[in-house]
């Protein structure tokens, strides 16, 4: 097959483009090809009028996470802290409760939670990011849901249902979803070469990865590296097929196609299995992809005039541990300069799983009451109100990440990013460090761009 | 779209092809659509030379499994009984040992699998079969892995080591790939309507779902319903899209499409999620379906001139715990009337993992050497050598079924059966009984069939 680009990178999300101008950086060319109109992948900026935008995918940045926030830099988008002043609420069977900090204050639970973070920090410690599946008892860990790992703590329900609500929006499932050692090895890439993972810096806020976000929204990233690349990014093309043989790679979309010398695969992986490939996908690689759903989640925001809540004092963060309420956790998500004011919802695995049936109305209003037990009645009178619900993108059918089940690290882990002769991956999903995070993103794609770079400078 | 059937199947497998001879019973006219070049789905005769055939698919069946039998009767297609003569072999690291039964003789691990057994067959009868997540304490059994609530009948590492082998043919996989619950629910599908299911019925030859065989093979009943159905199945033809509207679908390939009033897809749902959708697959039954990842499963069969082995007394039937066997159990696979003679070796779960990255030779000898352990040295010298490994055929991608992680039974499994709009389901994977077995196939291709017939008979 003769090139007419040096490498093709499929998926135009953060990895991808990362990817690509990496290459360009290396002196490669680069042909970007984008199922949607748009880039930006699992970020993505909802316009709220006005040059205003909320996020409505991906948003969140902290400490350790480098990679991104070195792009970021060097794209000239700048961080704010998340609103993270005043009294957060916590929600528990309709009565809520006042506290700061990162953990609701649920006193049967406060315990069970610290002694689990602690457990899950000091084990974490033990797993290696780069091979998990070499950990001490590596098997063990993964033979087990991370709920019986965290039940052997002899954690009661009140600890378990916490620690699930945090785990709503970061697997977009429970703890049930996991093997043990795969939530253990998410808790460990919690950090970076120099500082160790932690539950805390995973969940937290202030210093966690929750701290900041991005001005302009975090698909401002993709927008900058997409402007950047100019050209190379076709929009609007499904990639359909992908063939390879000892010259080169076709990539086949509805009525386009591209030749090059090798490709760079950057989308999920479990729709990375969903292309036809020629020559079919290593079995390997395609039972762990296959195994690789992203779980669920949706993402609602509520737009008010401004952020009346700050200044009664809060925050506008809470936690439901609530039947009623269909989202687990809540943030202040309004513009840096404070107007209009924003309340965003995470509705993440049971929840999710429970609400996404139910007509529209019926989960707008309990959504909205959900937020007035925090804020107050004026909640219940949004001026905008925008639901993303991740599951129902096509090309990206879930949120925020994979999270893989019992058995899957051990057995199959370590195919995740072995190039498929002429075919490297790369996305959130492919990182050691932040994986499934907009860092796990970046990381990934400058790693794969160095291995093609690499693979390309010894042939 | 104006129809030009009334249905179209998309799978010409037991499910689909089953389906289709119902719909045509019921006066529809139908078209199946098939990606291979053959009928047949994971059912697949090795033709031998001399009208011989061996089965390297599915091809087992046993008591209880009423659908498929009845459809054989309706085929005459006849069955008969797997070689299930003298004695079975039980290999440990090397050192074999005679037997008689299903039960390997481990004597530290056997009142282990004992206890197991009868914990989960009692366990099993509080299993509705049609809707396991209504079970006494589902939840609780859907948030571990099968391993972990093996583990808590205090089983030992052998007890363990033993289920799994069992498994590793079932499951294509171990009991840390399944929840506790769907290990459970596949024990109690294993009997139908008026017999519970039993782990014993599910692992057991004599009286057991490994009973009998099929005369001509299992494939037969495939060749056999599309015999009858004659041009109304279309071979070559992968469908890459289906779409559907008020009036009708229409299914599409790469260059042919039909039309028609409604769709049977009765392709592996992990499959079924690779086809492009419009409107989009509802997200719930994406989530589930690309959660449903078929084992990993190869099966291997050495011919020799004759069964040897009967002679000295054999079976020819073994159970390998042992780490340099690449296959956990083997069957006498000989043709009903005794020649050639023919030894069949399952490489499943852990063992598939680790042998199909190897070289041919190095598994070939491998695989040989442990059926020389069982039947002597002249099993080192076959005449001829087939490897049917699953997971390289692109329209299967793994076998025997689907084996469900925890959280999936409770939070999606109730979405598995239910139409999308004019989109019906069938499968082994649709079955309440005998779930990715030959009868559920049959069976769920009737009950899709009739769920058909009666919609259509409502419009």
């Amino acid at each position: 097959m003769a090139s007419t680009t040096d490498v093709i990178v499929v998926g135009a999300g953060l990895a991808g483009l990362t990817a690509a101008r990496r290459l360009m950086d290396a002196g490669l060319t680069v042909q970007v090809v984008e199922a949607r109109d748009r880039v930006g992948g699992r970020t993505l900026n909802h316009d709220l009028g006005d040059g205003r935008i909320v996020d409505s995918g991906g948003q969140f940045v902290g400490p350790t996470q480098d990679r991104v926030l070195a792009l970021a830099k060097e794209l000239e988008v700048e961080t704010f802290p998340t609103y993270d002043q005043g009294l957060s609420t916590y929600v528990k069977n309709g009565s809520a409760r006042r506290f700061t900090g990162d953990v609701p204050p649920d006193v049967a639970a406060l315990a069970d939670v610290g002694a689990v973070m602690l457990r899950a920090n000091r084990t974490a410690r033990s797993i290696p990011v780069d091979e998990p599946w070499k950990a001490l008892g590596a098997k063990a860990l993964d033979s087990q849901s991370l709920t019986t790992w965290i039940r052997r703590g002899a954690v009661t329900d009140g600890g378990l249902d916490l620690l699930n609500i945090l785990l709503g929006s970061a697997f977009g499932g429970s703890a049930t979803d996991a093997s043990a050692l795969f939530g253990l090895w998410y808790v460990a890439g919690a950090g970076n070469e120099y500082t160790a993972g932690t539950l805390d810096r995973m969940i937290g806020v202030l210093g966690g990865a929750q701290d900041s976000r991005f001005h302009g929204g975090a698909q401002m990233l993709s927008l900058r590296l997409a402007e950047d690349l100019g050209d190379a990014v076709a929009l609007g093309h499904p990639v359909r097929r992908i063939e390879q043989d000892d010259h080169g790679v076709r990539v086949v979309g509805d009525n386009a196609q591209w030749r090059a010398k090798r490709v760079v695969v950057a989308v999920p992986p479990t729709l990375a299995c969903r292309i036809s490939w020629d020559p079919l996908l290593p079995a390997q690689q395609d039972a762990l992809f296959s195994r690789m759903a992203l779980g669920t989640l949706c993402k609602i925001e509520a737009v008010y005039s401004e952020p009346f809540w700050r200044k009664e004092g809060l925050s506008g963060q809470g936690v439901f541990r609530d039947p009623t309420s269909p989202v687990c956790s809540m943030f202040d998500n309004s513009p840096p300069d404070g107007g209009p004011g924003i309340l965003m919802g995470f509705v993440g695995g049971a929840q999710w799983r429970r609400w996404v049936s139910l007509p529209a109305g019926q989960r707008r209003g309990a959504v909205l009451r959900a937020f007035a037990t925090v804020v107050g009645k004026r909640a219940l009178a949004p001026v905008d109100w925008i639901e993303q619900d991740w599951t129902k993108e096509e090309w990206t059918r879930g949120g925020p990440t994979s999270v893989l089940a019992p058995g899957v690290l051990t057995e199959l882990g370590m195919w995740r990013d072995v190039p498929f002769r002429r075919v490297h991956w790369a996305g959130a999903e492919h990182s050691p460090y932040w994986n499934g995070y907009l860092d796990g993103a970046v990381r990934s794609g400058e790693m794969t761009a160095a291995e093609v770079v690499a693979a390309e400078g010894k042939m």
